[in-house]
């Protein structure tokens, strides 16, 4: 059976959704995901606010009610009948994520068994077939084959060396 | 550079000890390493102490204050001017225990950043040259080299095709 890991940020749970949100509670400013087409959402606001927004992914709770990315449950659901799902996260930059994430995944992602997700800092140690990664630095470090998950940020050319899913729909054609 | 990857529990952190010593203050019955070798620490306490012992894994702290392994920050120190030391434990069966390890190895492993630390379940995950590790089930996962680490309960005849090593002297003799 072959395996498949899946990044957790933006690609199965919305982060970046969540920095909309906590920004616009904040300086009651409206930034959508289109604003920032290329870009990382730190480089839309301004240098006054970088510090503040920074610490949002630092705040407890800020990992917990993550909303889920359309359709990635049923798409794995679908796709763990046929690969080995293993959600691989690079939680350990945000220690206190740790848990955190794993709540969230027992509440959103039942059918992945506790001993399928992985946190990691570097995720050059993970071995699988497939990594679906919305990050250069994991895709590149990656030795199978990288499937870069669309986000605002890596909408750049150097993504162009990896195939591209711009949703789940598009994962499970590919997929499946 | 070829990367180790470590596992924690029994290997660079005393988790038996932790069990001895927790038992030892609950029932007031001395148990030593030396009195289970070739088994389990339940294999040699009465049916009726197995549910609290048990829970011991799963009580706030017990993973924060393990004892270090002999030798095990020296050899790891040496060993990680010449490897990729990877610490990789299998920490998501206990939920309790993420932030728990992670403190510990900032406090014990300062040496080892953050993003070589992977929590895991399944350690078929990790793609590594080496695995010291004391569990069978780990080490048969593991596509690379597996080296099991002496502990009580691993001193059977299933763990002979592994390369042994009894204490963190002989992996220092082993890998350097």
């Amino acid at each position: 059976m072959k395996r498949i890991a899946v990044d957790m940020d933006d690609v199965i749970a919305d982060a970046t959704q969540k920095f909309c949100d906590m920004y616009k509670a904040e300086f009651n400013i409206t930034i959508e995901k289109h604003d920032f087409l290329g870009k990382e959402f730190f480089d839309v606001i301004p240098a006054e606010h970088q510090k503040s927004v920074h610490d949002y992914h630092f705040q407890k709770g800020f990992f917990r009610d993550l909303l889920v990315m359309p359709h990635a449950q049923m798409v794995l659901e679908k796709l763990s009948k046929k690969y080995e799902i293993f959600i691989a996260s690079a939680a350990m930059e945000f220690p206190n994520s740790l848990n955190e994430k794993y709540d969230w995944m027992k509440e959103n992602f039942p059918f992945i068994p506790w001993h399928n997700i992985v946190f990691c800092g570097d995720k050059s140690v993970i071995k699988a077939d497939y990594l679906i990664d919305d990050r250069l630095k994991n895709l590149k470090g990656f030795d199978g084959k990288g499937i870069v998950f669309t986000a605002p940020h890596n909408l750049k050319k150097a993504y162009e060396q990896f195939t591209r899913a711009n949703n789940w729909l598009e994962i499970e054609k590919m997929l499946l």
